[in-house]
């Protein structure tokens, strides 16, 4: 392609950002900046790092500086004790292997089955196209995944972008827990991409009672919802899915 | 939808593996199961975790084990020293703000400037399509990505599969690894989907010279890839794509 145009493209923004959970660093991620304080509180509490404690004060780090970067680190303030955080490099245990059973049998023991009435499934193969009408970042980039809230009618209340498809959900789940929307019994998650193991958990930890992916699920997903007792569905689009659950 | 098919599906396969390098569980990742050692070995050099120590032994941590779970585990030994491994999660430094940039200049000082001729375009558009005929995960399940190998002439000559992006690409850079077969001058890389900022810095620890995405590269990603002097091409599909450098 000697004679390919040259022309003025839009890429997506990525730029690190790290989450400080009472003083302790607890995770560095790329993201798209926007809705920070969310992405920093939906993260602390869909990896379980809040316990019962209660948000106190959410906060980057140097409030009050005019530099860009000052604003990639964002600190989450709890009023009660955190339990400890559980450092993500340990020296070897002897218990040697695991799977996903295990991390599954886990889940079970943390959190309660969700709850509420089934979503209809119809309501769940809409939301997709719902919610690609506000995916604004997506429409000028292609590089972004997108999670949203689906409420019983299949409507999509509240969308969240991100170049991180587990930043989006953790931002969703941020404000909604900021606003005392959760555990979202009744309602459905819908996101842009694939249903992972680590998207059905986060979906679970807030309570929802669906999840409807655009892609696939794996099989971990799907026996993960099958243990949270919530619905799930791959490959919506075009008003159409598959059933999983 | 009352009356939606029940039918048989395929679902990817997806479990937790933990890498430990010299005793140190450096790190936990949700896989597709197969190649495993070159995941391992991967992990470690994309991450910079080997410095310059040579690679000595990789093993299951249970080798000998029957149950399937004690094959999560894979233990990584060098035979000189590897650096102290940095740790995820740290206790706040004085130091507030950071930002792409800084991780760029990082990368710089640590890596040299990915070398040998320019791929010819139309080799790294032809890439895809070469590489989809081998991505048989992909075609069973339809919930997994995959990184290649692609060659002067297009021609793609290896391919890794996982349901995690990024595992996709250290597969196939610790096979290349294990061969003897980096730094990966003058040949380049292709992977399924977005090109993310860590993807180019794997790939130009590499030594790739060029690295094709099936989506978009993110801006921080051709930033990145700009610093090392690799050829970045996105929304290679049907034989086009967009070139960014």
């Amino acid at each position: 392609m000697p004679d390919a145009d040259r022309r003025t493209d839009r890429l997506a923004c990525e730029e690190p950002m790290a989450v400080e959970l009472n003083d302790v660093r607890v995770a560095t991620t790329m993201r798209t900046p926007g809705n920070d304080f969310e992405l920093a509180v939906g993260f602390c509490f869909t990896e379980g790092l809040l316990g019962d404690a209660e948000i106190a004060q959410v906060k980057y780090c140097a409030a009050g500086s005019a530099v860009a970067s000052d604003f990639n680190v964002v600190t989450v303030t709890t009023a009660g004790d955190a339990p400890e955080p559980r450092p993500r490099l340990t020296t070897t245990t002897s218990s040697c292997g695991f799977c996903g059973t295990s991390e599954i049998d886990e889940l079970l023991a943390e959190l309660d089955r969700v709850a509420g009435d089934p979503l209809p499934w119809e309501s769940l193969a809409a939301a997709p196209a719902r919610m690609r009408a506000s995916q604004q970042l997506f429409d000028d980039t292609g590089a972004v995944h997108a999670a949203g809230l689906v409420d019983r009618d299949g409507s999509v209340s509240l969308v969240r972008e991100d170049v991180g498809r587990h930043n989006a959900v953790d931002k969703l789940i941020g404000r909604m827990l900021l606003d005392g929307r959760l555990p979202a019994a009744g309602l459905g998650l819908v996101v842009s991409g694939r249903a992972s193991f680590e998207l059905v958990h986060k979906a679970w930890t807030g309570g929802f009672r669906a999840l409807a992916a655009v892609s696939a699920p794996t099989a971990l997903a799907a026996t993960t919802a099958e243990a949270a007792g919530m619905q799930l569905a791959g490959f919506a689009r075009n008003g159409a899915m598959t059933v999983y659950l």
